[in-house]
């Protein structure tokens, strides 16, 4: 790392493969496989570690994703973003070259709109209906007759294949214990279960019965009768999942690798290289300015320092006590690293990232797939 | 720009043309010539524009800029970042390349590092003392003896070439009113020449007097002095900036192009595929949740939206007023456009911009450079 430009975004391999297999062991222990979701790393060779033991199949949150990770042999690809009329055509292509991709869709219209468009390409578009868990954004209320309409609606077309329910406990990323993520868990599997139910007792086919986020898939206890579970950001952790206990600062994989390029003295203030376009403008809980700073070894540094200011190609460090840090103890060129607020936002600064295997050595550079 | 797959960066040349000219106009009336900084735009087909009529020398907030403004034949270049010692052989490659790069410094050990490098390399770095002239970030202090101290250890020097001074008023960001703006402008003036003429009088060069942000470049009345100006963000402005008086909404030029995939309808909120990742994290001043809704003619819809939420992937819309928004009015795959608190943070989100002549047709594609 000592000979990298800063700043650089460095991803631990230890730690990943570490946190990849605790959270899927921990998956496959309540009878459930996963699905990673591609949106955190955007990057192959992660994806690849994710998958190792499990069938090659991956959520994505954009058709940029779907194309790369379909490209490097991935073709079972669930695409978890409410389908947009604009991007029909490019599933349908996606399709016709081989791949599986489901897309989800919450009302009568997308129904239409889908099913006209695998007409017009003469495809088959698999479908889930997503649904609406917790009230965290989008999807079908759990008890609307909405859900028995869009079956309905979604099997009497010729194009479509009704392949299940998805949804997604986004509220678990504002709780504030781990009793209420444990309870939201439940919540995302009984509500996924009973519309499953719902659709099979009148007489709809549900093969499919998609949950998940990082947050509940910690700490959920029971997955009866969910057959997949998608998550991201448990491959890398950051502070906001520390902040709620999913994960601890020394799991966090990804971090900026950043150089002091100044002091102001007078404030005892160290100015670096890694601004908010290095960081991201995620706040994150709001307890860590924009991330909290490591030694060069990845460890939080003894005198609690934090990244109390961002401008877009400076970021100004401060003592989480207020006191004043002494120039003397980091000279210009000091290599720290900085823990990231929120993983998906900052790994989405940068176009790769420099690969180490727990020492300092960067030991692989891997691409990243930004963009739409 | 209907058949785009959305989200999508837009980019209105009509306005930003007006944009360039108007600011460029302004600073040539005061008799400075402006030196753009490429860092919002990240591309050559802007930083043309701004530079016509004017000496092709940018500003650069990265060396990925640098090289591919280079490489697009812009050989003059200010890399206006205190220069971090893992970045000197790079800028010393790119001077033997031809660029003339020029780097700033305000501390004795940059220019012990940079004076070896260049030595290492056999070039002469051209090297600008930075001077902090509103306590915002990084910068000599421009009372202190050190800034003599290092015009002396400069000038020792074989390998480093003193050019002169730059200074920039980042704190009009958080100005609150015009009056404070242009009072900021003066001090920004003020401090740089006292500083260029304390070089000059004890013996220093000082040919380039470098100061500027967009806020102060608007409202600043007198430029005596001053051989330089510059500012980014003004091509393009933004919520940001509207708040400050800097520029109208009219004027905003770049915009996000997304599309409806969705409704909650119990709270009368729509869901688009712009979330954080297509608009940034950035909060601006806090005003415009993560920015205004516009139809897709660029104008603010008149039932005054805003994006009040966002998650990765999904943007949620609702009434400023907090009232409910009747589905029927927005179907699944309305386009709509919206306006960014900050237009470098929400560019830096994508690889290109969709370019539109003031009506709806996209008439080019203009690429980025993002990273580092």
């Amino acid at each position: 790392m000592r000979t990298l430009e800063t700043p650089a975004l460095i991803l631990d391999k230890v730690k990943l493969q570490q946190n990849l297999s605790t959270f899927q062991n921990r998956l496959l222990a309540l009878g459930v496989r996963l699905r990673p979701h591609g949106k955190t790393a955007k990057n192959i060779d992660v994806a690849s570690l994710a998958l190792a033991g499990q069938p090659a199949a991956l959520t994505v949150s954009t058709l940029r994703e779907a194309e790369y990770y379909f490209e490097h042999g991935i073709t079972d690809l669930t695409y978890a973003v409410g389908i947009a009329p604009s991007k029909l055509d490019h599933v349908c292509d996606l399709i016709k070259r081989g791949a599986k991709m489901k897309i989800i869709l919450d009302s009568a219209a997308q129904v239409s709109l889908a099913a006209a468009k695998a007409a017009t390409h003469g495809v088959i578009l698999p479908v889930l209906i997503e649904i609406d868990c917790d009230g965290h954004r989008s999807g079908v209320q759990p008890d609307d007759q909405l859900l028995l309409d869009l079956a309905q609606q979604i099997v009497e077309s010729q194009d479509l294949m009704l392949r299940g329910i998805l949804t997604h406990a986004g509220e678990s990323y504002a709780c504030t214990s781990i009793e209420d993520i444990t309870a939201l868990a439940e919540q995302e599997r009984s509500i996924a279960v009973q519309c499953a139910n719902t659709l099979r007792s009148n007489g709809y086919p549900c093969l499919e019965v998609s949950v998940g986020s990082t947050p509940t898939g910690r700490f959920v206890e029971n997955l009866a009768g969910v057959t997949e579970f998608r998550a991201g950001v448990y491959m890398f952790y950051d502070l906001v999942m520390e902040g709620l206990g999913v994960c601890n600062k020394e799991e966090i994989a990804a971090t900026v690798l950043t150089s002091v390029i100044g002091h102001q003295h007078n404030k005892g203030w160290l100015i670096t290289d890694a601004g908010w376009m290095a960081l991201s403008r995620d706040q994150g809980n709001g307890q860590h300015g924009s991330g909290i700073v490591c030694t060069l070894d990845g460890t939080p540094h003894p005198q609690d320092l934090i990244v109390s200011g961002t401008n877009q190609e400076h970021g100004i460090i401060t003592r989480r006590d207020g006191g004043a840090i002494d120039p003397a103890d980091f000279p210009v060129g000091t290599l720290l690293r900085i823990l990231p607020n929120h993983a998906c936002a900052t790994a989405a600064q940068y176009g790769q990232y420099h690969v180490i295997d727990g020492s300092e050595t960067v030991v692989d550079v891997w691409d990243r797939v930004n963009g739409w």
